[in-house]
């Protein structure tokens, strides 16, 4: 059984729950693990926590997740990215496998861009990119709230969230965020 | 009065129509003309059109229009950029204001990768970049019908189209390429 | 045994260089066979060629290769890559390896552009992408001739040729090419 | 007389040389001023220093300096980017200029990830985007160490600087900065 986990930060909640979901899904097949960045293991612009990193070194496959903010993933991410440089010079995540997801409050915005740069961030790791490849539903007749894949995303997956705390991930959004979290177990069980 | 070119390829019509809103716009006060890009213009994979690029040379400003299709520009788009290597070259479009538009079938999907894509051709032709400043008039109650801006996009103008001969861009995706074609106007007359 | 294709376009020769490159490490452990676009195969800006789109079919992994032409794949490689939207569709190629390479005249350029578009068009087919992991041996004190991945990158192999037809790229280029080969044949046996 | 302020995170003192040539060159036509993003306005991961953001606001162009830290701008700058979003809800910088210029220790790398994200950045605050359009002058036959734009960058300012503290970006990639900074000057001064 392989060891997925799934590294996450979260403003409103939204990205949490989406990473439930992914993390849900990945549960299904393989010893799959939610971890919370927060803001405390971030002082002053650089992301502090060796044992957070430590358990990632674990991992066969890592599935990272954040809100977009302001065009790209938000800054704790990306404190947490470089906060990764070790490993990258050691070449400790060499052939891992990884996968993204995202939330932002707009249908397309800029989401692309923080799945695209995930990517790119996996690939200075040597790590190998597993996308979405869920149906867009939308295509078969299924409504905005139910359809999987409805913001047609490929690298990763996307969810828009509406404003105010009532609101959360679609159903169809955490759905496909599940069956993301199934696609990279089937794949880390093969490796 | 500034000299305003809508370069453009469309394939089935929704790009055309995207593009005859962004003309329209740009018109109310510059002299906006719509330059159509077909594939009888493209020998062998190469775009072979002088006079075409010619008269792009004369304007002040270029704002270019593709579909999204697997990712990215179209091949024909493609084609007509590799095509503008001789004015490259010779820093012949130096200045110049540019923007950009795209339409594709999913509510996301890959646009922000063409739009970013067209913003880095036009660098390379030492451009200034003028995005979509369009207000996201879901935000603010509007139907997915009318609403300006629905895909949250900001590199360039975003439609989203569905399957089908009948389908064409919303009225608030048009509105959002008028909006484009205005602002790159102002900004034109100014320079 | 595992099947791989390297398909490229190369406009002078750089590219092809590197793709014989490529293909040479990937035949050291798997059935690998080179796949040049031409022009020939490009009517009116459509790719239009069956036959070769059904080679592609049987691949358990595909090596793509471009120039970057003003900023991104060829035309060529564009209208291939949306000649191939019927598999797209059908699904034909998900879950198949990806990988790329690219070449320019620039040391950086807009490479990663193309890079990371092939890797985008990679995840529009449902296919796994593999960066390039070859250490950069300038680090280690070898020359801008000699040293495996002198650019620093991640997602694919990125080479830089001079101007003119006496110019390849460098052996430490190719080799890196090779590197690449080797590893997606490795991932692809593991298959 | 246009005001200009530079904006930049450093971490090694490679980004400040860039920042400093960058403001050397607005300054010959311009109001140029260099702030600097450090880790004290970082708290939990977020950006605060109302007093920094409130002197932005007055700019006509802002010149935006990362290094190019794991593929994208620091976890620093985009505390940073992050903190910019009440600017962003209310339209503040609207029709602002902007540029951008980056560093890292390989020659291509993912810098062009970085400043296409500054420019996507950009477009989300309405800004207008100013690209690099220095000659590379290794393609006149200048050294490496002298030659303008030798990494080819067209989006911003790349400079590829070595390990060690004794390094410092090359004449070459100072000039360039200089030359990125008088072009945005001479745009903000034409406003």
């Amino acid at each position: 059984m392989s060891i997925i986990k799934v590294v996450y930060f979260s403003g409103s909640g939204n990205t949490k729950a989406l990473a439930e979901a992914v993390n849900a899904g990945a549960s299904r097949s393989a010893e799959s693990e939610l971890m919370e960045i927060t803001g405390e293991m971030i002082i002053e612009g650089r992301f502090k926590n060796e044992e957070f990193l430590a358990k990632l070194d674990q991992a066969d496959a890592i599935i990272f997740g954040s809100p977009t903010y302001m065009g790209m993933v938000s800054g704790q991410m990306k404190c947490f990215f470089d906060g990764t440089s070790q490993r990258w010079f050691q070449g400790t995540w060499n052939s891992k496998l990884a996968a993204g997801f995202t939330t932002s409050l707009g249908l397309s915005g800029d989401k692309q861009s923080t799945l695209s740069y995930m990517a790119t961030f996996a690939f200075q790791h040597g790590m190998i990119w597993i996308g979405c490849d869920a149906p867009n539903e939308l295509f078969q007749g299924k409504s905005m709230e139910e359809a999987t894949n409805r913001l047609n995303s490929n690298t990763g997956v996307m969810s828009q969230v509406n404003f105010g705390d009532e609101f959360m991930p679609t159903p169809g959004d955490l759905k496909t965020g599940e069956l993301l979290g199934e696609r990279v177990a089937k794949f880390a069980n093969k490796k």
